[in-house]
């Protein structure tokens, strides 16, 4: 759409996603299909729709808890506010941090968190604290209504079936990378043995 | 391990990580199984097998590339010093950040990162700068001979088969999240209309 391409093929998103055609098909059947036999998909119609699906045409209301660096860094990302989802407060329990103004957006005392969830009409609230302080804060949370915790403490949490959790445990994902390195290396030491024991036949 | 068990069976392992324990035998067959019959597994034998296969028993040294919140956060957070990932230095752009030290890691201006790659044996680079700059630092740190980037830039990296990129791409998780919101208000809002019709049904 920013480049101006007003219709697409799926085998022209194919090439841009690296997923096959046929499976760009199917997912978009499965929400009803948005394309049309030897035409292709209308982008901006394809957008909107996907938006629909997302649930980014509508507004969210979030709050930050935990103003330490990372609630900073999200607090800071303004493309999540072109998505819909609005930050309204920052909340820590560091009275240094807590009065300070970060984009607009006041640190507040968790002590008024249950009152500002409910008068602010929040949703969604990101959790960048320390795993210790994480279940209780949890907690509080989903007595005071809140739909969804995008966690990025690094432990577990539990909450009843209708709350959302959304995990970033950055550990994991280094860990993946970590892994995903070892086989590489090991790939290459495995090719690299295969090659001399060939070497090593054709000179005997 | 921390709770001091010293063996555990599959579907004690299944109650605690929600998996089904015949995933979890499957799985650890994948790697050559380490468990008995009957017997279960031993848990220190297990942590030290599941560590040599993730790499998180060898020391791999990273730098952080943006000295941002973002990197910050990832500097402060020691957790990943004890997994073997040893942060040797930082980078970026900003002189007002050039030379300030973070946990004892100083901030260098980019000028220096191929030098440091090499001096210092650098194989993972975490890239926490704006999608527009980092195209152009992943291409040096290829060059550079770095073996994996962690990428939270929020843009897809071009590069060689044998570099691996793990993205962690914040507005994508939080599109899931807001994804999973609205399917679970859609799945209520479906209930509640059924109930409604039931109730209509009786009355007539």
């Amino acid at each position: 759409m920013e480049d101006g391409v007003e219709r697409i093929s799926s085998s022209e998103l194919s090439a841009r996603m690296k997923v096959t055609a046929s499976q760009i098909r199917q997912d978009l059947n499965n929400f009803g299909g948005f394309g049309q036999q030897g035409y292709g998909y209308n982008v901006k119609y394809l957008y909107t729709e996907i938006a629909k699906i997302l649930g980014i045409d509508r507004q969210h209301n979030l709050i930050i808890i935990g103003a330490g660096n990372l609630g900073q860094a999200i607090a800071n990302y303004a493309n999540f506010e072109r998505r819909g989802f609005i930050i309204k407060g920052m909340f820590d329990v560091n009275p240094r941090l807590i009065g300070l103004v970060v984009r607009g957006i006041e640190i507040r005392g968790v002590e008024e968190l249950e009152k500002f969830i409910v008068e602010n009409d929040v949703q969604i609230a990101a959790l960048t604290i320390p795993k210790t302080k994480a279940p209780e804060i949890a907690d509080r949370l989903v007595k005071a209504g809140i739909k969804a915790i995008w966690n990025f403490a690094h432990t577990d949490l539990q909450v009843p079936d209708d709350v959302v959790v959304e995990n970033v445990h950055l550990s994991e994902s280094l860990m993946r990378l970590s892994y995903r390195v070892c086989s590489m290396q090991d790939q290459k030491e495995e090719k690299a043995r295969k090659l001399e024991a060939k070497k090593a036949e054709k000179t005997t």
